[in-house]
């Protein structure tokens, strides 16, 4: 049994007693065995001394439970780090920021509290994952879709808790902000709830969400000021009908009209679905064509030409490969669009969404037939799940071994900036990365698209490699700290990173020598006397350890 | 010259010079007559003691100014007071929460600092006004619109941070939610910027709400946590087409089906505009009706049947009126729902809605012509402005003398708690009203319908006049207090109130011993060590004063 630093033994050995007595015996968890299933499968600090690790694990099942756990972990100063359920692969799992803190492993706290059909909204427990959620709904049969990320065994708590994203409307696809409500444990393990929850038997807590005076919500996000115990969310109206279609462009420079033209489709409210960007000539997938790729179907050869092309491309020639797939019929660009609604509705949003792409010269369009909802069984084998508000793990074999990936790795970092929503990015983006990846010995990718799970900003996502080797691994990270540091010099942002680069991320929101950070230390501080909760998870850490954040930032790029 | 309490005359004196220092002398006010500019022109309190009065005004035009007026109040122990430009008139106006405040008038920081067409944002200072956004964007040609709330003096931060809503699409008329990034002057004086605007150059601040970490914005929503300098906000791209139709229904039942098809059609996005409900058997007005109405002309008069037949109908009689309305051709209720988009969608739109709303037995339906935008100048002179983005001051004679309103009241007071979006709801409220308003002296009325500015719930928005006699408005805020316990007793909670209610609301918000007034006081106490900023709003109070809010509370019932 390893022991928080700073806690007694004798301290450590009384709190797990308590933690035994508030949730019984069997719930509390201290063997190294069942220690390792709490590191982080992905850590890139695989087997050297920065890993993450916890020094014991508590499963409560009620809000009471989870006050006593808080009330204990104050009363011997042991630090405590909140989970919901899933793996957060990439993003660090489910290892504490701060090795040595006792996992709060809300898993058990796993009910369905409430489904309103009518006006399409739930009340969950941290524990109750997409499947559970999706489960009870379909066995009622009731007309609400929960849109779900890539994959599906995360808890709409968590995940939103994380700012993750997924594939249907964007009201609905940003799933925090899809959120109406929160009953939070303060670090101080006093219950609060938020918005009209905040009155006594509310009856409006998942249809209005900022109550009454300052609205406090959003400080539990990507968070260590508390633990979330009851979470509600707006639920998407099963739709009548979906329509996904493509839109086909010839030349690289479309890209600009492309763009511009889907942010007024989107801002418009006249597509709704998650646009996707791929491009057949530079051979980049959208991720609906990489999630079908993941079924190890057997690839077709790439002409020996084309892939001389893209290589032209990539050093500024694409004239040619521009001719090519005119000659080939191959598409520079094809974005994706989809449609949620009625399909009289979507048919009309399709034909004006063809008529503005058409200031385009020589634009294609491809559309899939509509299809009606609720999906047949044989439609359901049909379709990629999560656009149908059905979760799946099928996305999770990205890296593992295949036709097409003959040496899987061990895992993956995601690095995940945010840059705006218009081509020159883009364009401006794969300059710099490209540039920064010859600089740090990264394969240089000859082009990279971003996603759109975000209205209004696009979103670059790179997998960078975890592998078992710790020197590939060292080279990885320290060129993961480079990029985040290039990214900010350009006015480019991670809206998410793993506990090993959260204290380089949150250094680059820097405005006003830190002012962001430091208001959220005096925060910390005055939420969280004794510095329990989650402590530098997103950098932030309470005033006993901040010395630890700066050796940490000190010594990033070893 | 009044001095704030518990400052010595030597401090306010230095403060005062340090203020005009920072500001010039032209910009710094103290006269009775000044002074009376920033009372509440609707206050409850007229020719009371507890009429809320400002010591002085201060109006900075750069931040550097408000930084440094932040920093002398903290020198001085000066309460300040910011407020943008406009009036709030119903929700306390100008006036300081706390007698004595330094108003801090933001109305010189009055620059559009960026308005993006391609993705349809803004970036603004506080005191710019929806007109002066509006005109700015018309005089550029751009082709975005801003949701305005009634009525266009206010200024989008400040609606916004009180949480105002306007007409148009959901995502844009719940202003606050509308938001991208902020900049705020914090009580100590620090300028901190929030979102991607905490990465210095960043390039998306108006694109990505929620940056790194904890998202702290809401916090700054009707809050006494800082002065918000910058803010920026999502547009609405200009829509191609707008249609207005109605939802007729005859029988008073008929509410539970559409209340039920109005959700889902709006949580489905299928209709965008404001809905807004009426009733012309019971004489209710439509928003829109009632705005049109204050145009002075005459009204016809009313059949003594039905006013007898409503009478009946509010005792609970309404089989009578239902079949008066057959006879007659009149509905028991309307609906009017609004479409933004390409015509082609929105005809499509209220098809699908027809269809759906045909579930109700004898369901009329009525439609105006499809509006193609922009509007010609002759349109412009038809419309209600709101509606079409534009601001106006139109519904600010509510409460003045007109044909149907021969006694102009000085004033009034919104009570105005949040219900469910459903017709039960409804029922029961208006039952309850009516009882209370029985029990306490008030005009009865017949029946209210609540509005529809926030998606998933339902509002009420009553008036309550505001009189120069002050028995009577001592009278009314009794009433006024007793209605605030009667919602909360059932469940409903307002979202917005003036400074004179506002610890009775908060007092209402009380789950777990009042946990999050508390969670609040602990926010203020470590954010604003003084205590200077805005002291008392929605509740909020220092340290150093929370005795005096424990006697509000109690002496409220005065």
């Amino acid at each position: 049994m390893r022991i928080p630093p700073g806690v007694s033994a004798e301290n450590f050995a009384a709190a797990i007693a308590q933690f035994e007595q508030a949730v019984g015996k069997e719930w509390v968890f201290t063997s190294d065995e069942d220690m390792d299933l709490y590191k982080d499968d992905f850590s890139p600090f695989l087997g050297e001394p920065e890993e993450r690790w916890a020094s014991a694990a508590v499963a409560p099942t009620t809000v009471e439970e989870v006050q006593s756990i808080v009330r204990t972990a104050n009363r011997y100063k042991v630090p405590l780090y909140p989970i919901s359920t899933g793996r957060d692969l990439g993003y660090g799992g489910s290892a504490p920021a701060y090795s040595g803190c006792v996992v709060v492993d809300l898993k058990r706290m796993n009910r369905v509290l409430e489904v309103n059909e009518d006006n399409a909204s739930c009340l969950v427990e941290p524990g109750v994952s997409y499947f559970d959620l999706y489960r009870y709904i379909e066995e009622r049969g009731l007309k609400v879709w929960v849109d779900v990320p890539d994959p599906g065994w995360g808890s709409p708590v968590g995940n939103s808790l994380d700012r993750g994203g997924g594939y249907t409307r964007p009201q609905f696809r940003n799933h925090f902000d899809a959120h109406c409500g929160m009953e939070i444990v303060l670090p101080n393990g006093e219950l609060m709830r938020t918005g009209m929850g905040a009155l006594p038997g509310a009856k409006t807590w998942q249809q209005y969400k900022s109550g009454f005076g300052p609205w406090i919500d959003g400080m539990f996000s990507q968070s260590c000021y508390g633990i979330v115990t009851k979470m509600g969310f707006w639920l998407m109206p099963r739709p009548e009908a979906y329509l996904s279609a493509s839109v086909l462009a010839g030349r690289r420079d479309d890209l600009y009209a492309l763009v511009k033209v889907l942010n007024q489709l989107e801002n418009g409210g006249i597509t709704n679905g998650m646009p996707d960007l791929g491009s057949p000539l530079l051979g980049i997938m959208t991720i609906a064509e990489y999630a079908k790729s993941m079924q190890d179907l057997p690839q077709p050869p790439v002409d020996p030409e084309l892939t001389a092309l893209r290589d032209r491309a990539a050093a500024g020639r694409h004239e040619e490969l521009e001719a090519y797939g005119q000659r080939k019929g191959l598409a520079y660009w094809t974005f994706d669009i989809k449609f949620y609604g009625p399909a009289k509705v979507i048919e009309a949003q399709w034909e004006y969404s063809k008529e503005q792409f058409s200031s385009i010269p020589g634009v294609r369009f491809r559309a899939d037939p509509v299809i009606r909802l609720p999906l047949t069984p044989a439609q359901k084998l049909q379709v990629r799940w999560p656009e149908f508000g059905i979760p799946t793990l099928n996305m999770y074999s990205i890296g593992a071994r295949s036709s097409t990936n003959p040496n899987p790795t061990h895992g993956h970092m995601w690095f995940s900036p945010i840059i705006p929503r218009d081509a020159q990015a883009v364009f401006e983006a794969n300059e710099v990365f490209a540039a920064a990846a010859r600089q740090f010995d990264l394969p240089v990718l000859r082009f990279s698209l971003p996603s759109c799970y975000w209205e209004r900003a696009f979103i670059f996502i790179f997998g960078f490699p975890v592998t078992t080797d710790i020197k590939t691994n060292q080279k990885n990270r320290a060129a993961f700290y480079k990029l985040i540091e290039t990214a900010a010099e350009h006015g480019w942002g991670e809206y998410r990173t793993a506990p090993a680069f959260q204290d380089a991320v949150m250094s680059t929101y820097s405005f006003n020598h830190h002012a962001l950070l430091r208001f959220h230390e005096t925060l910390k501080d005055a939420i969280d006397a004794n510095g329990i909760m989650s402590p530098g998870r997103y950098g932030i850490w309470p005033k006993h350890l901040r010395a630890s954040r700066d050796r940490a930032a000190s010594g990033r790029a070893t």
